[in-house]
């Protein structure tokens, strides 16, 4: 055996500023605050390259001074990460905020101190209940900013994540759940839904273990987290606002890859579903969605890969009376940091698309 | 892009002979039909290192004349594929049939006509009812031959399989889904239950395709067969048998990985079961099984690659009520091929670990 | 085991059409002719979302009436795949032609006769001699071409290509060695030379076999064609233009991974070249170059996946005298589709970079 | 995206000891020094399961108090781990030794002090040149003990390591790369080498970074250490012994596998060297041995997975008059722990190929 020595990223000779479409003047002009996650870092490569913003700054404790290009060679950002320092962002209009949840709600207040809009891609501002927040999480350090905050996942609260302040962008699981879930629940059919959710690898995030090495991760299927998972009062709290007021039974697993998640869904209907109504229900609800079809076979993660994309299909199955939904996205975008553009797009009157194709 | 030369396997100058252990004199004389197959090329393998068999042939018509370590490298067995022959193997005293579904039973019936025992890798005696039978799968060739063949999962049918003419080795599916279902089974607990199967790409067999290509395999999560697989009523049948007569939904998915499958089954009990009791009875229904262990915490299909193990793990949700049985196996072994070495141990009074360890 | 069905790929409700980004009046009309292949269908992918281009027909014998989009969900391309019939396409102004080796020819032909520029991603045209090109393929379907024909490794030949009537895109393995290799091929300063290449399963195309399958090419590394590589004479022939001429050692392997490639390259110099030298080499010679990047460490195929870039690497190794050239691609992209593009634009004074950022 | 909690691995119900074949009375006893590692546990599992050794501790200090069965799932080894106290180990007759490089010459003296006979993993006593040593690794810490080691290559030392008191197992480069050329070496053919060797992620080891998540080291291939190997002077230091006194050019890279190890070695040789002679030589060096195999198709490293063999392939290159050696090994099994077992077998007697078939 023998160790490689770390993989210090690239500096490159060539301009990477090269590469990027310039934004226009007077174009809003955001920090993404925690950018050395796997999360933060793709929303800074998104908007670096987005013809609509401007990135400023980007920050991360663990990387201070290299820039974002060399830890995320993939990416060519070459602004260098900074040490957050919030006053000195004043002027800033927008922050994206991907550090890890409780540590994520003090620096999203720091930001709306300065006025400046926020996209928290933790689950600091997700609940509307702070029982549950707590149950789960511990103490609440800016429970007062509760109010502001609007669940984003776009396609269920487009009009007032355009007019928030503070967006709380979805987990990637409740994500790919929901838009699965959320024609069914508006309609008053689901009596009882079981959720088995698979994803791959980079959704453990930047951590290092044996979760994540490959020689661990690879060639494995592994649950985790059973019969205890932080996610579910979160597809809870948004299907009893549709309505569907129930306990979900919710059951994540890794598998070997990088990007990638399927939520699959199976409802036991509060009536009989037949296929017809099935496909018209879905159809209806997505028809002037951008971002999520309504697929005709089975979707795999694969086709929706680095995309902003939900590809979404429904069955019912004439056998047991239950019904089937399958939703595939890219957990690190459309789960995570291409949603939140997509968010982003919203608050600043961009077009929805913008950036994301 | 390049095409490269098919891989055509290695010819060893190093005698593959040595490596064997000798089959004790007098051992029973085995033949594999439909060697060329990832099942029958394992179980071909399996006995070649058996101490307790002798493999007399290996037949397989898309490769008849070279040997089937140079078909598969990574199996030693020098043996060269014939074509099938049936009358000319008189004096053998087992076979293990690894054909496709409907074109096995004609083969199995000439084994039983020469006398010899067989054990079936495909559906065709899977299924007590052959209306159900002729549903999923067409006209059976030998609907004759069903009363002698015995249900292959070991746990489930240990003494009928030890007596048994024809053993019908489970589905790989069923295999995991059983051994996690059955304790609650008999103890009638199970009023309700969602089955979401994952399985590594060895699962679709030696197919060439959009499904099985790396580059469409890998980084991809693909659900198929929804709503309509073919193993739900080998599921179900034996549920019934041990009393659980439902209907129960089945969903099968494709991860990029070679060898591993997990059942994930979500139960609704028929009354309150607590977690204390959930692991007594798994302790008490699986104490005495050499291949099934009780984990302790979530299984990965990792730790049982290779191993005709199966790990199961059971957890009550007092949040929903429902049980989570999480089984782990590797779809190949214990899922097919280790599994009939295990029966057919059992069938010729062997050790019933013989030659898996 | 259990076969899933094929996966048939996506109809998809919401309008693909929609996401294409329209092409401006007047733009060149593109045909993709074996468009069902990697190589066609990404090419056919860049250019439905080009700016600078109409694609307006797409052809494939295999699969003839389906839409590339349902063939490759992951490309969003709405034209159903025709059976080629060149002259019902009068009045295009390009064609790209992925066809094997020796069946490319005659269509190229067909498509010059009816005055379309074209760009063939096959080796017909590739190797100047007509005598080293039959001894590889056999007898060149048509050699009155030849002439006519300019090698498309862009950075090479960037002149002769935007004035060319008949590109011959380079082998991926080429690309790789030869942007590795030219600067000190240019300097006079190989004597001898080892090419390791190392490339992604998708370099093997959508064929199905051993090579391919998961299940085989999985935890593999496979070396192939040991002391017999047709890409040999096309690195040969270009170096020796560069003014080395001189035999190469070249050897491909396959190892598990979709898109990517790295040729390692081994030079013994004809003089003692020390790093500050070869730092300023390499820098002069691409500091120029859109595509190809000088990196400081060496580079990972994962840093140049989907882009058109080529990463390059030069150090001097001071214990043996020798030079070691690293350089890293996407076999699909820069060694394949994406460089097409690149010269496509050339060819129609579009910027260089249009479609490919 | 969503951490999940770290997978802690699984106490079963079932005993893991009846899994094991009982060492026979009077075994030798042995401790594995350093087991939470890949090439510990591997060792620890190849000894737990080996008739003729009782392996009577395990130790690892991140992880003691745990089972190893528990850190490592699929390994079946119920110890648990604990400090290392070498005084409370008397009585043993050999350990294997599985620390860093500078971190083992003290065990490993520590245990000759008891009498112990030792299987060193790491690089400490490979070098016979204390100064090579310390101008890679820094002071030795053991320099007095450097006379009792014996190079732990067992086909090139195979009478002197039955004898030895120290082995110093191979690094698994050398073991590949000199099996490889060792025959060359022997015949006086070799005036040139380059090497380029391939390995899977679980050569970076139980280390967790960049190079080994799943999302950086997945669909990657990463050249690293370039012009500066400590592997090296280890091959050169072999190669003379065998009257092959060169430089060597040596690069590796890491490839997205579990296991696996291909060293492609390039040879330039003193005089012609044709296809015949080659074979001869080859079939001459290695048709007693019983691990290594020449192959007549190019070895792929899934062939040998999880196996002690190596499979050889020689060619000669009529083109440039190279040569071509492939050598393909298992990198945890042949390159470090079961090629360990293998000389611990020789040094007590056993069957060579006792517990590793």
């Amino acid at each position: 055996m023998d160790t490689p020595a770390g993989h210090d990223g690239s500096s490159l000779t060539a301009a990477a500023h090269a590469e990027r479409q310039p934004a226009s003047a007077g174009a809003p002009r955001v920090v993404v605050a925690g950018a050395t996650g796997f999360a933060g870092a793709l929303a800074a490569d998104l908007l670096w390259r987005h013809p609509g913003f401007e990135l400023v700054a980007v920050t991360g404790r663990s990387e201070v001074g290299r820039r974002l290009c060399d830890v995320y060679p993939r990416y060519r950002v070459p602004l260098a990460l900074a040490e957050l320092d919030v006053p000195s962002l004043a002027g800033i209009d927008a922050a994206i905020v991907a550090y890890p949840h409780g540590a994520a709600a003090p620096t999203v207040g720091a930001f709306r101190d300065l006025g400046a809009r926020v996209i928290d891609l933790s689950a600091d501002f997700r609940l509307g209940s702070l029982a549950t927040y707590e149950k789960w999480y511990g103490t609440h350090p800016r429970p007062d900013l509760l109010d502001q905050a609007v669940y984003g996942l776009t396609e269920l609260h487009r009009e007032r994540i355009a007019a928030a302040t503070i967006v709380a962008n979805p987990g990637c699981y409740p994500t790919a759940a929901l838009l699965g879930l959320s024609p069914l629940a508006r309609a008053g059919l689901i009596a009882d839904v079981v959720i088995d959710a698979k994803q791959g690898i980079s959704g453990a995030g930047r951590t290092y273990d044996d979760t994540t090495h490959l020689s661990a991760a690879g060639e494995n299927i592994l649950p985790y987290k059973v019969a205890a998972h932080r996610h579910t009062p979160e597809i809870e709290e948004q299907l009893a606002r549709l309505g569907a007021d129930l306990r979900v039974q919710f059951q994540a697993h890794l598998v070997p890859l990088d990007q990638g998640e399927l939520a699959s869904c199976y409802v036991t209907p509060t009536r009989a579903v037949a296929q017809a109504e099935l496909d018209e229900l879905f159809a209806a609800a997505y028809a002037q969605e951008p971002f999520v079809e309504v697929a005709s076979v089975p979707p795999g993660t694969r086709d929706v890969m680095a995309t902003n994309l939900c590809r979404v299909f429904a069955a019912s199955d004439s056998h047991t009376g239950k019904l089937v939904l399958l939703a595939a996205i890219d957990n690190l975008w459309k789960g995570t940091s291409s949603q939140a553009i997509q968010n982003l797009n919203l608050m600043f009157g961009q077009p929805e698309a913008a950036g994301l194709s």
